[in-house]
């Protein structure tokens, strides 16, 4: 069986589920690893069985099927341009770049590129998720009228572990951005934003806030109303439900354990998962083994490099909203 | 409109809840409180317009439409055959007496009279296990095989407070043993029940036991198993599911409040209700309507005396199940 | 024991809830019913045994202790102003007037009275919303950040029996800006209403919408997020979660039978409640004892005048926010 | 890294699930597959890395470290007695032999080996049930007084398919005799069985039944109710539940998708997992995990051969109060 051999840039914590989520997969073999600290890069080779390398000598080898860019968002455009001069294909966390002119750059650089470039927006390939489209693509609730998101972190971090974060919007905000074009199979049309510093009003001293409510209108009309923020102390809060012409569909938060007790205090159950890594462990194996899938037989994968800079316009627009305090056409 | 006049044995709690729904019947008047304590007798007749009157004067008055009989169970045979020679319709709290030969006579001599006699199973009147009676009925769940009933006060009594009790089978598991032959609308062949006193061992000084775990098999074979116990520390604990060849029907506890918190300790529920009076409000409410209507119109209602007469046989063949541990036929 | 004698506006089906919660009450007699309909107030009057009268009979009678508004909404400030020439106590339903000049015209013409002013604002009075307000009270979700009202009626109505609606804001939304401003004890600061006929288009022809989500921002910054739907196919949507710094209170749709049925086809719950009258039947019960006690007593009860002026002026603004298509400030 | 060479009985789908989780652990590597039919232990082995071999090259192999033993029952005891005179460490599907004096027969055999034997009791390691256990152990309901397990397939065989298996209690309820050992940490004193074909009355012409409920009290005096079906109709039926001194603890049935579809039709969620492979997966990772922890380090892990033992003592109490109709003491 022919492995292909495989790039990883960055050793984080996103890096190396993706770096045990490619192993899973027989066809795949982890050839490198980039990161700027060779601690880091050299425990996740060493632990994988790969080797450390510097980006020229990873992109210098002809034998690479494929890149995953899991590096911070300000290396993604660099690494895809380099990889855009290759035949391998790309799978990159989001954004293609936090400026909109630059990442319409790098589209434009993998213009008529046979390789493809997967987008790392995993909520597409949440088991959950996908049931709730199938349940709409069926005609199980008519025609979508009315979405709720709800995406709140676990535990908002301290002022100066977010000073250097891309914020909410760009940060977390963007998933559902992706997930409602995704779900609704529709294109956003407007956007309004409210955004305050409800959790801690040190964040404003840092250009950041903490709590959005966000209302989209879509091409087609549907409303969608998305709730995010840094913490909901009792964890990971992922909501989605959409109302449409016959009904409701609607997935709550995930728990991983059963167990209720009764007791003088009340009826108690446990509280949902704490952190995305588990909340969409799922999620995250199905893209790798998607995007390994498609380098293996050649297929394609979305979401793709447009619906990465769709993504990106729609969270563009509603900083715009925030800063001008009304809502914004795309 | 004529008004049927009524007279109430007992000025207890079961006796109080059953003047007050009656008085929400516009047909029906509370004529007299019969109870040998002048004080609650006094108390609730004033609270009701009614006239309190001793049982002779009671049972002279030609004009009463129907005895309610609320009173304690060693009172119930005694009342029934004075009721008997008279022309009203009966309302009579279970047992009709705790000796079954007893039992057998006061039917005797109710033998060939007009009037009915409504027996207190308060369970039949449940818009709960009304609508999964009704689903049965509808052959949404196929056939009955297999029956769990949970049914466990919210909390035990002292044991000098459970001296003079009929006991767990008497008091309780006998509502559960008219529940079943009216879910199932077939009649019990064969009752094992094991008995312990694990919550309180002194109960047993007074020939009391407080945990029963009873199986019986219906006389097309059904399973059914009725988990009896004094106490369920979260609340009155009331649950039926009925596995059938097609699904299973199930009722849970309820619940007053819908208020569900989630906190770093869990997500925490409302515990059910804490007593039969709130649980069942709307069974006993609707079980006087009943019968003021069957009195009002003459028309016919169940459970009847022989209702009554079964469930006491049930509850014999339990006790005597318990006394020589071994599974008893009726 | 003196009776307190009332006189009721309207003959509706509001009307008609308020008449027999208004008769429960032993210390309240109902005398008067006005309606322009002879036909629907004499049906009510016998019913209650209430006089059908017209309004200057109702106003002239000086032994009138209150008077009930629950006639159309443009009859309101009319018998408010005439009301106020008395020293009656008044149940409004909402609005004082759809127009905001007249409804502090009619608030200037009642200052300085003893009597009172209670507006028909329902939500206040039910048990699940008191329980959450009484939780964020205790302090068990910490300060509330992030609000998601939901309220969809079951079954959206005609195009031709919409044409006279006071429309989805006034009608619906004005009753969840009062309850956030009761919840939440602050003002609205920031409205902002995204509005479509998604439903049915057709009503953009009579000037009405049928879809609204609306973005709030509380004078202490809290968001407040509300969906409003003319339908929701599986039944009366009605539902309020706060998000606050210690974790979340949520309550969620009310269902009168707690049958699950677990089929080949899945577990099935029963529908929600699908109507207000349902939904609400003990908060309009508790709203009409609480009002019959305060007459009684002579104490004083909320909702006022002053707040059906606050909920109206938000909603005066949700329109405005429609038509100009941006955030409004109060 | 030293790996520990193990050796398969059995090549059906129980064997081919211990195989692939044994094949996770890296210290672990599967050197043989014995089975009957070269077809079945071929693809095995072919599918594995390992090779497929006879008994007696499996046995004569000094490397081997340990044993699988996942055959069908009637075997059991032979490997288990072959596996006794080498020093490798086996785990043995249950039953150690139907025949009780040929399973004490074994347990003498393996008397004072160094080497150790689990039995494949898979419930012992499932996430939801070890997390009851620790609430029971750390307080949180008290000392337990009534427990209720309900244990039912998802699909009745036909009676062809089952005229060989070892019936209703030896092989499902067995699991449960073992669950509430472990569970309690308490040996079954007492158990009567009330047992019928209900589901299919040809079963019997071939001796078995398909629905069993049984009472058992245990030494301590706790009282457990066993619910065992050949057929839930909705999905594999998993429940435990335990009702302590202070309240309650439960886990319910799992489901695989969280989606929920309010419609006109009720609130509709999904049905539980259909099979043991998906409701236990977890738990068969476990077992394996833990065997293989144990064999290379040495340590000892339960269940193990007078687990397996006492549960089989069970089974045939069980049986005896079938024939006999009555409660049979151990």
């Amino acid at each position: 069986m022919t492995k292909f051999r495989v790039c990883l840039f960055g050793a984080g914590e996103m890096a190396t589920t993706h770096a045990i989520n490619l192993r899973a997969d027989p066809r795949m073999v982890l050839a490198y690893v980039v990161d700027p600290s060779a601690e880091r890069a050299g425990a996740l080779a060493a632990a994988t069985g790969a080797r450390m390398v510097d980006p020229d000598t990873a992109f210098a080898d002809p034998d690479i099927a494929a890149y995953i860019i899991a590096s911070p968002p300000r290396t993604h455009a660099d690494y895809l341009e380099r990889a855009a001069r290759s035949s391998a294909h790309v799978f990159c966390e989001k954004p293609i770049d936090h400026d909109i002119g630059r990442a319409r750059a790098c589209l434009a650089a993998m213009k008529g590129r046979e390789a493809f470039v997967q987008m790392g927006f995993n909520r597409r390939f949440d088991p959950q998720f996908i049931a709730l489209k199938q349940a709409i693509a069926a005609g199980r609730i008519g025609t979508p009228e009315q979405v709720l998101i709800v995406s709140r972190d676990a535990e908002a971090p301290p002022v100066e572990g977010f000073v250097h974060s891309s914020g909410l919007i760009k940060e977390t905000a963007v998933h559902d951005f992706d997930l409602i074009r995704w779900l609704l199979e529709d294109e956003v049309a407007e956007v309004y934003v409210m955004a305050d510093a409800l959790i801690n009003p040190d964040y404003l001293s840092v250009g950041q806030i903490d709590t959005t409510t966000t209302s989209i209108r879509m091409a087609r009309g549907t409303h969608v109303t998305v709730l995010n923020s840094l913490r909901a102390a009792f964890g990971y809060d992922q909501r989605l439900e959409v109302l449409g012409t016959l009904g409701q569909a609607a997935v709550g938060n995930m728990v991983g354990s059963q167990l209720v007790l009764a007791t003088t205090q009340g009826v108690l159950g446990e509280k949902p998962y704490q952190s995305y890594f588990q909340r969409y462990a799922k999620a995250y194996r199905s893209e790798m083994q998607d995007f390994a899938t498609a380098v293996a037989t050649g297929g394609r994968v979305t979401p793709d490099a447009i619906d990465g800079l769709r993504a990106s316009e729609v969270a563009e627009a509603a900083l715009l909203s925030m800063a001008e305090k009304r809502p914004v056409a795309l």
